[in-house]
């Protein structure tokens, strides 16, 4: 099943790619490597905020994490032309809005590992960090930079 | 324009590289990708401390950031011999201490950001995240850590 | 003195590869950089918990953060068969989980610095960025993430 199928029987709609803020870019590729720049959490277009332990608990965390990473593969998809270029999904990092008392990160973040493993296979399997972090630009609740190899 | 005639007339003077810690070093280049590590915010070869959202406002955060922005390059002129060899700055992790309440991190970053733009050109322009930190190495307020291609 | 007689001369022995989990991988290998996911403090196979600056003290970090190197290492010996093969650690990225008044996140995860460089010598020296993060994975004290080069 290609990589499309796979999105469109999850129902699964990639967005369009984000548009370049002034300051960075979404993406910038370096030999076959891509990396894509921090995606913070959003629902309908606008941030998707909270800080776990407080706001959102960790299903909403983990709900957040895999929109970041359907976020991520628009970007991906925006990179590439082709998400079959995407050889390898080589790292994921991780940062959730947490509390000084909240411990789940790696769950949260699960949410988006397990759709790249679902969606692109053996290739969307990845080191990764995940930690708490005090805060996040505009309160988001989860950001996420990615690096992924893609073939030549 | 060449790169040391912008940062003349931006009335930017270089700093001598960073004396290595003991532990560690201020770069490593692997392949074409040069690694240069975290560089927190520094004034007058002090460090430059606080909090963003208790001593700080995000005017002097971006101020901290242009200023670690300075010290990156100042490594980067250390690592490469010449800046005309930074082929791609290729991405930045951008690290602000805040409360947890603070949620301007990206305008922040957006002062070491800019400065790349503004003196690399096309060439500055890089994928980055930034987040908010707990805390940082003696109080920095801001610290910046950077990879870039070198040219072969 | 090779790297093992070193391990052994340390007292050192290497633990058995971390069971990957199931969302992702301990390690990807990209070209000849090999990228290792957050390792979290463990002492005798549990989580080495406790917040920088409430439940443990500086040389504690340490400690712990010499424990995750061992770690490291024995998850880059899985990796490369044999530690002769990691021709350079690139670098670290240290997590200390910190309470918004700890600053000495440096002096902590020098104690996995300066053992990558007794074990490896100068192949051991690396970048890094060392910071303090909200919380952590089950409330580990320290996560360390890690890039290095293999032999091709």
């Amino acid at each position: 099943m290609s990589i499309y199928t796979t999105l469109q029987s999850l129902g699964i709609t990639l967005p369009e790619a984000a548009t370049p803020a002034a300051a960075y870019l979404p993406f910038v590729q370096s030999g076959d490597l891509l990396f894509v720049s921090g995606h913070i959490s959003k629902r309908d277009g606008r941030v998707l905020a909270g800080q776990l332990g407080r706001e959102l608990d960790t299903a909403q965390g983990r709900q957040a994490a895999r929109g970041v990473a359907i976020d991520l593969m628009g970007t991906l998809h925006a990179a590439c032309g082709d998400l079959r270029r995407v050889r390898r999904i080589v790292k994921l990092l991780g940062l959730v809005n947490s509390t000084p008392d909240y411990t789940e990160q790696h769950l949260v973040i699960n949410g988006a590992s397990e759709l790249f493993g679902e969606v692109f296979g053996p290739a969307g399997q990845h080191a990764r960090s995940a930690f708490g972090v005090a805060q996040l630009p505009m309160g988001a609740a989860v950001e996420i930079e990615l690096i992924a190899q893609l073939q030549d």
